[in-house]
């Protein structure tokens, strides 16, 4: 029988999905699982966003590739209401950000290229990156500095003549971090300097919980060239399963280039897209402060809680909705898959992320987990207890305080 | 500046949407354009997909990367219908069919890796596989012959070392060509022998015109490990903008490799899984029977009207919604850009897709355009008097008899 391609083989598993099987079979044994393995909110997507895609009929009919113009109009004009400036053509409508991040490495890389990346980073930009065929060359940031960003000179070090971008996720996904525009501006130094792309994750902007300016990289003057920003309808909107994502740019090449991918597949998903264009009409400024609200609460509730857990390490959190959080244990890929084999409290158990996926120097995050706050309150201090006990019950626990210094 | 990535400048542009900029202007200028260019039906989606996706509320959530459980159990139900043994577990949900041929050429193949390819075939396989980096060797088919499938030997003779595969669409878009049982066996020996993939694009399933069986790839005994199919929900139900197709295969390494890259994007869009789950369900028959006679009844026109225009050749078409048509131009890219940039009739005119798009070897297909017949019959026959006056006044119209040979 012929082989599945080297590449399929050698392609990374997403740490965040890869255990969804044993949820599943927990759940069929009658345990009820707590995901905080995933980005995905309980909160309610905007009432108009749902009026939009209801009460139609006739075809359903393929868009212009590049995303329909209302939307396009729509995200830009959101852009120039937040004071920066952006054109309708400076953007390609996504299926998810997902999709922008792929295009992102088919468009700014060739095969071989390295890109520079904070880490730990979202797991899927391994996978991306491999499919593409570019080396993500880290920039180890570490728990016990509350993932702050290394020196300029320590990231300028890691260049070599292959490097062809630097890449970060601010607010970051997976650990909460800040960039601040200081930093953003050592980076777009380094990346003007040294001809690079600076690709922008932004897809977690709305989630921010400090005062200090949060910078877009569409901000750095001079930089028109070379910036790329990811962005999303999913989070911003709690739409996750809309997949509806943007490519933004003013540089008129990668954008004329990314199309090209784009008009391979088509299209975007119609609905998903008239939706979101409700969504960015029709939503107001009460929808997103009192999500923002949510957020900080339940930020606050699992840094008090995780941080009575005897041996575990949380540290400051910003923005977004995750807490990349030391445990102690031997391995948490071991014990995310044993909470959810063979662990339960009062019929309860949690699915985690484990960290090693979300870094690409290997040995690094093996003792740590990613937790995504986006229960209800209730179900996170249900799902906090549940991991305190599974922390006190398993065989791979690290019992010194060692782990926690 | 940074340069956009050399695969980037080397990537194919569609022959279906890179002529769409000068729709958009001819549009402006308030001229009316008759769309034959892209395989977008004018039938309405079941009525079933409809109700499904209005009327929700809440988040709308990520789905499982392979699809959610009653989609791939509707689609795997719909095969066992038709006589076909399928398991839900031998499909994984893509983001329409364009994804399930993206998935194939990572999975099944490696750069550097040859897949042969009935040509003309389906201009975005040029895409993925560039996005792949593999290399498709095309056999070609002709006009003259009906586009029928060449002898077995002279196919065997395309096999290197780097073969892989076999791809073919049936029906065939851009032809509308049928592959008979028998060529398909011939086919499926070739690959067994040099254990190769062998890839079936069947989303034009349902429209067939013809008496005689028409074989999917899933029926060929002895060939589950070899075997992948493409299928899509679009084309059927007239559901284009749903981004739903079905990457499928009886092979387990297979479905766990394109599984990898599923994950990396993490979802389908939700809506359209569960309209289409419904659209599995709660269509009637009399709707597919409906839309067949109505396809039946258009192909019959545009065979009729088309060999009316002298120096147009019009060959047998059996399925699909497309045909593959000569016209008596010097370059039909420039014929079809000149329709929409410099001529109207009584204030309406035609887009087509160039056919050279359509072919991997250069020069082929100079003089041939493809037109899906997706418009009902007024339109269809304003438009084909369109192409028949555009003919007559074109400066590259070649007037003598020679191009209809």
């Amino acid at each position: 029988m012929p082989n599945a391609s080297k590449r399929t083989q050698s392609m990374p598993s997403s740490p965040i999905r890869k255990l969804a099987g044993y949820a599943v079979e927990a759940e069929k044994r009658g345990v009820h699982v707590h995901y905080l393995s995933i980005g995905q909110p309980d909160i309610a997507a905007p009432e108009s966003f749902w009026n939009e895609v209801g009460g139609h009929s006739g075809p359903l009919s393929y868009t212009a590739s590049q995303g329909i113009a209302p939307l396009r109009d729509a995200v830009a004009e959101d852009y120039r209401k937040r004071g920066i400036r952006l054109a309708a053509t400076d953007l390609l409508v996504t299926v998810g950000a997902s999709e922008a991040t792929y295009f992102t490495f088919m468009t700014c890389f060739d095969e071989g290229d390295e890109v520079i990346v904070v880490e730990p980073f979202y797991a899927n930009y391994l996978g991306f990156a491999h499919e593409a065929g570019v080396k993500l060359v880290p920039i180890s940031t570490r728990i016990e500095d509350d993932f702050a960003l290394p020196r300029a000179s320590d990231i300028a070090a890691k260049i070599t003549p292959r490097t062809k971008g630097i890449l970060v996720c601010n607010p970051s996904n997976p650990t909460g971090t800040i960039y601040t525009v200081d930093q953003l501006m050592e980076l777009a130094k380094i990346t003007k300097q040294h001809n690079l792309f600076f690709v922008l994750d932004e897809v977690y902007r709305d989630f921010y919980f400090g005062t200090a300016k949060l910078m877009s990289g569409l901000e750095i003057e001079g930089l028109d060239e070379n910036v790329v920003v990811l962005d999303s309808a999913s989070k911003r909107f709690s739409l996750c399963g809309a997949r509806v994502g943007f490519f933004i740019s003013r540089n008129r090449d990668l954008i004329a280039g990314a199309l090209k991918y784009g008009q391979a597949r088509l299209s975007c998903p119609t609905l998903d897209q008239e939706g979101v264009v409700s969504a960015y009409r029709r939503t107001p400024q009460s929808y997103f402060n009192a999500v923002r609200t949510e957020y900080m609460a339940r930020r606050d509730l699992i840094v008090e809680l995780l941080s009575k857990i005897p041996g575990v390490v949380c540290p400051k959190i910003d923005g977004a909705f995750y807490a990349l959080v030391r445990l102690p244990v031997d391995d948490a890929d071991k014990f995310c898959e044993w909470m959810l084999t063979s662990f339960e409290l009062n019929g309860e158990t949690v699915q985690m992320a484990p960290a090693s996926g979300f870094y690409a120097t290997p040995g690094l995050g093996k003792d740590e987990v990613r937790i995504a706050y986006v229960l209800e309150k209730d179900k996170l201090t249900a799902a906090i207890r549940c991991i305190g006990a599974a922390l006190a019950k398993y065989p791979g626990a690290v019992r010194t305080s060692v782990a926690s210094i």
